[in-house]
C-alpha cells in the first residue's frame, strides 16, 4: 500500500485503518509514503507527478505480491500494471467496485469541488458511470478532513444530501484519508459507507492469499 | 457462503476452494447445502425456486455476519437484501467486479448456452456491460465441469477464445463449481482467472472483519 | 392476464379497464386472480413468492393463446417464459414500451417510494434507461391509490412534477390498479398517461390475432 | 394507415396483412397510399420527399383517431406528431418496441445493405441500441422481397444468421411489404418474427379503443 | 454555408461572423439565403420544409468544395450527404463536437424550451449525451437573440445557471444567429463559448485545404 | 504543436502535413520536438514520461494562443489543460471528433496491438465509444509507419478490413506520424481519412483565429 503523498500523517492514519484486516497467518500489509510525492495530491499536476515514482517503485519492490495505489485518482495505476505482472490495485476502482456490491447506486463524497470532474472523467474510463448517484464535495482540505473535530459533521450533512436528494443507497469515501470517519458516518447515514483504502485490501487479501 | 442446490459435493468443493481465505483470527467461513434447493442450479425455475428459501435461511441465520449466495446467477439477492440488515454478496456480481479490478474487458466462461442470455440480463440490470469483452460457453454439464479430467482443457480452449476473438484480458468463471481449476486455467491463459465463490468471500472478508 | 396479488378487487378493476378492447370476434381477455399470491405485491419477497405459481399457472392452462403479469414488477417473466412456448407479457414492460412510442421521454408514477430502485433496476435490465424522464412516487397504498377519492388530485400533483420538473411528455402508471383515473388523468396532464395492464393487452391482441 | 410510397401494390399487400387485426366492432383500419410518395422509399431523399405530404395529410384527415406511418424508416413521424393532438405512430418504432417484448435481443432484416446505417441512427435516436442483436440484409429490391418466390429462402437463411450468429431472439422485418412472409419465417426460425405494420395496429388499437 | 431560413439579415450576421476565418490563400467562405426557407427554423415542419431544397442546391452548386448547413437543427444533413461526394457539415454537429474538445462537460443555450426536446433526439441520434451536462432555453426569439439589447444579460444568466448548476465546461451557442455575443459571453462567463457557425467552418477549412 | 517524442523526423514529418493549414495572415504553426520525449511513445510509460514536461513546456511558452499535443494517446492533456487557460488539444480528440464529423461510424487504424486497450480505454474516457466501428492494429513500428515502402499497401488491407468488416465509414490515423499516406489512402478506401493532427489544427485554426 503506497500513499503516493509524501505526508507520514495520512499513511500512519491508513495504516491503523487497515488494522482490522490484518489477520494471523493473512497477507502481511505493508503501507508505505513515497518520498517523492507532493504533501497532499489535489491537482493533476500532483496526479502527474506520482506516476512514474510509482512505476518505479512498483519495478524495485520484489517483495510485494500485490500494490495498492492509496489515493482517490489512481494516479499511475496502468503505467504500474505495465511494470509489474503482479497485480495493482487502484482505491478509487475499488472503493467504487465495493460500493456496487453494496447498494443499488452509488454516491461519492469529494474533499474539493475541483475534484469532482476528474472523478467523473476517471469513472467514465472505468465504464461504471450507470449508478452513480452523484458526488459531492465536503470543501475541507485534505488536512482538514483527516484531523478537523467538525469534519464528522460536514461528512454527516454532505452524505445525506447524497442519500436524500441524489437517491445513494452506499457512499464511497473519496479520500485515502477517511477512513477514521467511515464507521461512525456509516452509523449516521444508515447506509453502508466505503473506504477505499479497506476495500482494495480487502480485494488485494484474496488475489493474494490466492496466488 | 450458501450453495443454493443441494448437491452436497458443490459445497464442498466451494469449502475447499475458500480454505486460503480462512485466516487465523479471521472471519470464520462456513459452507452449507440449501437443503431446498434443486440438485443443479440451470433453469430459470431452478433460480426462481431458491428464492424464497434463501430469504428465510437469510432471516433465521442470526450468528452469520454476512452472507453470500454461491450460485453464479445470483439467486434471490434483492429479496435476501430486503431480508437482513446484514451484507448480502451474490457471486456473480463479485467476480465480476474483481475482474473490473483486473483487466481492463472481462470475459465470462458459460457451463451451457443457455445460461448466457440470463447472465447478460443479469450483466445489463448491475450496469456492468461496458467492459463486457464476451461469454463463452463450455458445453459441459455442472457436474462435468466439477469432476471431468478434460474440463480443464475445455476451459482452456475456451478460454482462449475469449482472450483472443473476444479481447478479455480477465475470465471469469462463471460457476460456483470451478475453483479447483483457477490456478492451473491461470496460468495456461497467462490472464487473470477469477473464482467468483472466492472473489465474494474476499470482498466479505473486509465487510465482515471492519463491522 | 394474471393478478398475481389475491385481492379480487383489483383483478374485478383490471377487467372493467379491459372492456374497451374486448372486441367482437377479437381474442377473448380473461381476468384471473392468482390464488397463492399475497393480498398485495409490495416488496420483492412478494414478487419472489408468486414467480412458481405463475410458472405453474402458465404450465396448466393450455387454453390461453397468450398470457399477461398483471404487477408492475413483472414478477416471474422469465420463468414463465421458460415455462411456456406461447408469448408472456409482463405490464411493466409492456407499459414502459408503450409510452416510447408516445413520448421522447417518460416518466413513471410510482405509488411507493421504496419500489422505485426496484423500478428503475427492471428499466436498467430491459435497457430501456436512456429514455427515463423520472419516477416518482405517490406515496398512497395499493388500496388508497385504486379507491380514494383524492387519488386523482395527488396523480395530477405528481404528475405534473413529472412532466414540469423531470421533463416526461408520457407518464407510465406504475401499479395494475390506476386504470380507473388513466382517461381523467391524461386530460388534465394534457400528455399520453399510459395504463400498463391496456398497454399489455392491446400488445397481446395483436400478437394472438396473427398467431 | 399511410404507405409514403405510391406503390398501390404494398398499400394492398399491408391491408391484407392486417384483415386479422379488424374486429367486429373494433377501430376501423384504412390503408391508403400517398399519391405524393416515391414509387419506393429507399433512399434518403426518398424519406424526405414525404415528410410534408404525410404531415399535410394528417392535419386533413380530421375523421382518423390515430395514424400509423408505413415505412420502416418512420419518415415525417416527428413533423406529423406536431401537425396533430392525436396519436402518429411508425412502424419501425412499434416494430422493434415489440421485438422488445418478445425476446432478450432482437435482429433486423433490412431490404438493402444500404438501409442500415439509417436504421441504426434511427435505432440511436429512439435510444434502443442496447438489445440489438444485429441488422442483415437480404439483398433484394421492395419488389422482389413483396413478390419474389425465392424471398421466403433468402429471409430464411438471413434470420438464421441473425439468430446463430448474432444472438437475435426476436426477428424484426426492417420493411413495410415483408408480412406475407411473417408466419412462415416464424416457424422456420423458431423465435418470434414481427411484422412492423402488424404491430403498430396493434399498438395503435389499444390506444384508439381507449381514447 | 447555407442559411436556410429566408432572413438575409441572419446570413448577414453569420458573414461577418464568419471575417476571422477568412485567411487570404485560405479557403473562400460563402454565405448564401436559402430562398425558400421559411423565415425562421423553428418548428419540425421549418425543419423539413428545406430539406429537399438544400439537397437541391447542394446538388447543384458544382464551385464548393464543402457545404455547411447553419441551423442549429442540422435540417437535411443527410439527405446533403447523399446528395454528393463533398463533405456536408452541420453546425449543430461541429458546435458540440468542438465543445467536446474545449471541456469536460458541455451546455447548449437554447432559444426556446420547445427547440430542447428536438435537440436531445439529436444528440441522442449522435450518440454524444455522455457529455451533456444540460440545455436551457433564453425564452427568446430568434429576432430578439440577434438584435435585442438585453440579450446578452439574458445569455449571461442562462449561461450561468448552464455552468453553475448543470456543470458546463464549455457552452454551446444553440443557434446561427448569437455568434455576435460570443466572445462577450465568454468573457463574463469564463469558460469557453462556441459558436457553432464559427466551429463547422473551422472544421471545414482543414478538410477543404487538405483535399 | 508540440511532438512529445524526442524523433525529429516525426516532427519534421507532421510540420510539413500541416503545410496545407498555413494560410496568409492565418495563425501560425509552430511544431517543435520536446526533448525530454523518449524516441517513440509505445508504453503507458513512455506516455506518462513526457505529462510533466509538457505542461512545463505549456506553462513557459507564453507566446502560444493554444497548444496541440502531436501524440494519439493525448499524453497530458489534463495536465497541461490545468497548467494553461489557453486551450490545448490532444490529436487523438481532435481526430475522433472530426472522424464524428464525417461518418456514421468510425474505424481506428492502430500502429500496435498492444496501444488498443489504452486507445479503448480513453475513447471510454471521452464518452465516444457509441459510434465506434472498431480499431485495428498494423503491426508495424513507429518507424516502419512513417518510411516504410509497403506501408500505404499495409494500412489499405487494415483499412478494408475497417470499412468492410467492421462497418466504418470513416477511418482515424491512429498515429502521429502517418499523414503522408492519408490522402492516398483516402482515395483507396473511398471513405474519409482522418489525420489526427491535421484535424487538430484545423479545430485550433477556428479557436486561435477567433479569440
Amino acid at each position: 500500500m503506497v500513499n503516493p503523498n509524501s505526508n507520514d500523517a495520512v499513511t500512519r492514519g491508513i495504516d491503523a485503518a487497515l488494522e482490522p484486516l490484518r489477520f494471523a497467518e493473512g497477507p502481511e500489509i505493508a503501507c508505505m509514503t513515497l518520498a517523492e510525492g507532493p504533501f497532499g495530491v489535489e491537482t493533476q499536476e500532483d496526479v502527474e507527478s506520482v506516476t512514474l515514482p510509482l512505476a518505479r517503485l512498483v519495478r524495485e519492490r520484489n517483495d510485494a505480491a500485490a500494490f495498492i495505489i492509496a489515493c482517490y485518482s489512481d494516479p499511475g495505476i496502468h503505467v504500474c500494471r505495465e511494470a509489474t505482472d503482479r497485480p495493482v490495485f487502484g482505491i478509487a476502482e475499488c472503493g467504487v467496485l465495493t460500493a456496487l456490491s453494496r447498494g443499488e447506486r452509488f454516491g461519492v463524497l469529494a474533499i474539493k469541488d475541483r475534484s469532482i470532474p476528474r472523478h467523473i472523467r476517471y469513472l467514465r474510463q472505468m465504464g461504471l458511470m450507470d449508478r452513480l448517484a452523484g458526488e459531492r464535495a465536503l470543501g475541507l482540505s485534505v488536512a482538514e478532513t483527516a484531523s478537523g473535530t467538525s469534519t464528522l459533521d460536514r461528512m454527516t450533512e454532505v452524505g445525506t444530501e447524497l442519500r436524500d436528494k441524489d437517491g445513494a443507497n452506499a457512499i464511497v469515501m473519496g479520500c485515502a484519508g477517511m477512513a477514521a470517519h467511515r464507521k461512525a458516518l456509516e452509523e449516521r447515514l444508515g447506509v453502508p459507507v466505503i473506504d477505499p483504502t479497506q476495500a482494495a485490501v480487502s480485494m488485494a487479501i484474496g488475489t493474494v492469499a490466492l496466488a
